[in-house]
Order: C-alpha cells, then sequence, then structure tokens
C-alpha cells in the first residue's frame, strides 16, 4: 500500500435550485441532447478552484440569465465510473440559492427550456430525475417549516496552510456551544 | 467555452467518527509526521470507485483495528490546491459510524496514539481540528436530541445508466411524501 496521496478521482458538478420564497415557484431547465427531456435544475461541472456555491450561480446565470445568490447545500451525490467522466467519479452537489432577478434568457446551446415551476408541480411530475424530486421535496419541506430543517449551511474556515481557507457545510449547531475556533 | 467534459479535479478523503452510544466516546487518533499532535478522526483519502462510507470503515479499520459500520454523512469540505493534492482540489466527507468492536490495535506506520475520548473533551480540547471539533459537537448534539438533527443518510437509487446504481446525501425528509421513484 502506497503512502503518496492518490491522484484526482473525482469531477464535481453543481445544481443551483433557485426558489423564489414570495410564489414557490423554482427555476428548472430542460437540458439539449437528452433522450428524455426531464426537468432539471441549471446546473453543470465547477472548474478547477471554483466553490461548490460559486459554480451553482454561474451555471444558472450561463444557462438562463438569472442571477441569483448562494444559500446552503441540499444534497451531494455520489457516482463511480460516470459516462461524461472518462472513467472517473462524479460528486453532484445540489445548492439552494436565492433569485437577485427573474427574467429568463435562455442559453440555447445548453437548454432547450426553462421556466419557474411550482415546487408541488416539480414534487409531482414525471418528466424530472429523483435527485431533482428530492430537492423539490426539501424546497417545499423548507417553505414550510424553515429552511434550517434542510440546509446545509456554509462555514469558511481558516486552513492550516497560512492565508488559505476551506468550505464547511454540515447542519447547523445550535447557537452558544464552544463552536469559536 | 468548451462543452467537453471537464477532467476530475479533487480526490475524496473520508474520516469516521465511531461513535459509542453507550458510552458517548468516540475513537480518535494523532497522525504520525504532523507538526501538531492533534486529535482527529481516523481516515485517509478513497479509492477510486470506491463509496465514501466504504473508505470511512476501510479507513478506521487500517488505522486502528476497530470494525465499524456506516451509518451517515455529517460534513463536507471543500478545499483548493490542496497541499496533498498536487495543486488540485480535496473534498473530505466526515462520516457518523457505529462501532461493531472496540479493541485498538495501533497501526504504528500511520498513527502515534487512538484512544476512545469523550465527546465533551473532544469538544473542549485546544488538541484538536475545527472539523473534528464540528464533528464532535454535531454528535453530542445527535447523542442527546436524536442522531436525525445532524445526519445525512445515504439513499442509494438507479442511475440513468442500466445496472448502475448512485448514492444520494441529504437532510431526511418526512414519510409519506411523494418520494417513490
Amino acid at each position: 500500500e502506497s503512502m503518496l496521496p492518490a491522484f484526482a478521482t473525482h469531477q464535481v458538478g453543481v445544481a443551483g435550485a433557485v426558489l423564489d420564497e414570495a410564489s414557490g415557484k423554482v427555476l428548472v431547465v430542460q437540458d439539449k441532447n437528452k433522450t428524455k427531456n426531464a426537468w432539471k435544475f441549471p446546473g453543470g461541472l465547477s472548474n478547477l478552484g471554483e466553490n461548490i456555491g460559486d459554480a451553482a450561480v454561474r451555471e444558472v446565470c450561463e444557462e438562463t440569465g438569472v442571477r441569483a445568490e448562494f444559500r446552503s447545500l441540499l444534497s451531494v451525490r455520489q457516482q463511480h465510473d460516470h459516462p461524461g467522466a472518462f472513467g472517473m467519479s462524479d460528486l453532484y452537489a445540489t445548492c439552494r440559492l436565492r433569485p437577485l432577478s427573474f427574467r429568463i434568457t435562455l442559453c440555447p446551446r445548453e437548454c432547450l427550456r426553462a421556466e419557474w415551476m411550482g415546487l408541488e408541480e416539480l414534487a409531482r411530475t414525471d418528466a424530472t430525475t429523483p435527485i431533482t424530486r428530492r430537492g423539490a421535496l426539501l424546497l417545499l419541506h423548507g417553505l414550510r417549516h424553515g429552511f434550517q430543517h434542510v440546509d446545509l449551511p456554509l462555514e469558511e474556515l481558516p486552513a492550516v496552510q497560512p492565508g488559505r481557507r476551506y468550505q464547511l457545510y454540515h447542519r447547523a449547531l445550535p447557537a452558544g456551544g464552544p463552536q469559536n475556533d
């Protein structure tokens, strides 16, 4: 067994679930060049050095023209021997975003269509993916009972290496605990 | 902008937080060859094609001899330009594990020492890392109020590609929802 560090084994994809809390509608797209035209949250691959949340905001804007800001991580998927990853593995992070604009300007190269869809409709339709449906159910639960029940908020912390920082996602801890470091 | 898939950009590290719920103690180690001997959960890099939970169980056993089973994901960290990753990025997943054995057999090549430590002591000590401290606080909260408040349980689902499956982690949804697909 080698003690040397392994090489990079995963690409990291992101999806941005942009929820308009006032209307209960979320931004969904249908990709071009897919056999089954399922409604999904806009997204794509993150670039080297790009944070998950930044990648989700960028991909949403590129595909739909909608500007949004990161709120939290909702789910993470791991899939091995991914068809789009040359035999490598894929991590796919779905993020909750808040819209800063609402007008859709479709990127015709990547998307067939895009719309603001009611969360209940998205949770019910057959024309979606299991991950998107779970995202819709998480957002519905958050809208009704508070997003603290579904969110994995971001905390940015200093790394051991001077001047570097990292991003940590987990369930929020109760306030007042010995969390200062 | 290229439409080709990107290359793999991340290595995936794992840590296994093995909690003995009866005693409130968790398995911690001090790595060899580190400048600061901080208590951490045992862990290391996942292999190509290895699930996060399986990698955590394997690393715990290799470093301490303790056998354990996967319960849930607790946290995910993203760090770019990671010193051990040749300029690539690092994702680091902390998992909650349940012990199946308790006797520690230290791997002297990787670990300086290992012990079962009380969660409150681990949450308080200066001789640990921010991620480990948050892990201890999440486990303490789970032990007191129920692990459903801190867990990201695993759901395994069929991929679009026939015969393949993927692993999805998110906050548990209330039972009875339209989640069947």
